[in-house]
């Protein structure tokens, strides 16, 4: 992922983790966290959830606690997560059909507001979430000001997926297409490439 | 995740990547390919490239060239993707279910055996591959002789079945709950969290 040099990649992960965790405690009645509680849960040492906050100008009371509800309210202005989350996914096969109606990005307050598929017919009639021909996707984009968006078309279609949800002004890009994208220094790319990981887990395993 | 110490995760991820794409290259009719070729295909320097086939023995010809045939054999064999790749997965929801039918995960030799549902009944009659109840899934495990799970359980179920998985054999563990397991230093672990790779996109976007 490309950022600026200032910004720790780790930190913000951490700080996710953190937010995530809390939003569990909250739901199973806690109304203050101990770093220790947060170091537990994300499996960090405490010394380090309190640096992280501070670095983000985040300070507990005396006894070393901090209110759920504040916090959280912190963190989520950091996060960015106060505004709505909207992206759009390319292609609506096993992986983007799964995306569109996956509580997990629900849950985190992500939208998605429409797929693009090359055969969008199959579709329409199951999701509650728009699928739209491929060839209309950068003028939604352009038109809703998306600046979120997932591949899971085919390798072969990828790079050319990724390049027009660029030039309609996409600038953040979750891939799950197997190959190594081109992509400008501005853009930020994260990859997940699932057959990999299992690859990477077998090679293990048979060494082990 | 946890490896022997002398093993550079690293330069197993790119054997991989290298084997992706060879393998791409091949379908386009490639008798013969460069360390040029797969650094660009993978974005890394070639010397790289042939620094880490030498770490493993693999040799090229004088001209600076690799056999695409005995190229994939070697790396296959290094690799472990000669044997059968068995996996079976805790949680028919929409992340499983999509898993279940990923033809990325076939494509690269993987064969999910079976799914483990809490409640089994609604999946059977979709699937080619068979939904049975979490409660059998230890045996099962047991009996298939299988080392490779995936996790794709709601978060609070989630510790509960990687150490049910651990108990009867599973050695390594792609896990899509966003939680952090607990897990004894002989297994190991790769996280998927769908939603947090988005959210650091997020970050990104907002920040830029």
């Amino acid at each position: 992922m490309k950022t600026n040099a200032a910004t720790n990649i780790n930190c913000i992960i951490r700080l996710i983790q953190y937010k995530n965790a809390i939003q569990r405690l909250k739901k199973l009645g806690f109304i203050k966290v101990f770093s220790d509680n947060l170091g537990d849960a994300t499996g960090v040492i405490s010394t380090l959830v309190r640096k992280d906050f501070s670095m983000f100008g985040i300070t507990g009371n005396k006894k070393g606690g901090y209110i759920v509800d504040s916090l959280l309210e912190q963190l989520n202005r950091i996060l960015g997560k106060e505004e709505v989350q909207k992206a759009v996914i390319a292609g609506a096969g096993k992986i983007g059909t799964a995306l569109m109606e996956y509580q997990g990005l629900r849950n985190e307050g992500f939208e998605i507001c429409a797929a693009f598929e090359i055969n969008p017919q199959k579709f329409n009639s199951e999701s509650r979430i728009p699928v739209y021909h491929i060839e209309s996707m950068q003028e939604y984009i352009e038109k809703n000001v998306i600046r979120l968006g997932i591949i899971a078309v085919p390798t072969d279609a990828a790079q050319q997926v990724f390049d027009t949800m660029i030039l309609a002004g996409i600038r953040g890009i979750l891939n799950f297409a197997p190959i190594q994208l081109k992509a400008p220094p501005e853009i930020a790319v994260s990859n997940v490439n699932i057959a990999m990981e299992l690859e990477k887990l077998w090679y293990y395993v048979k060494m082990s």
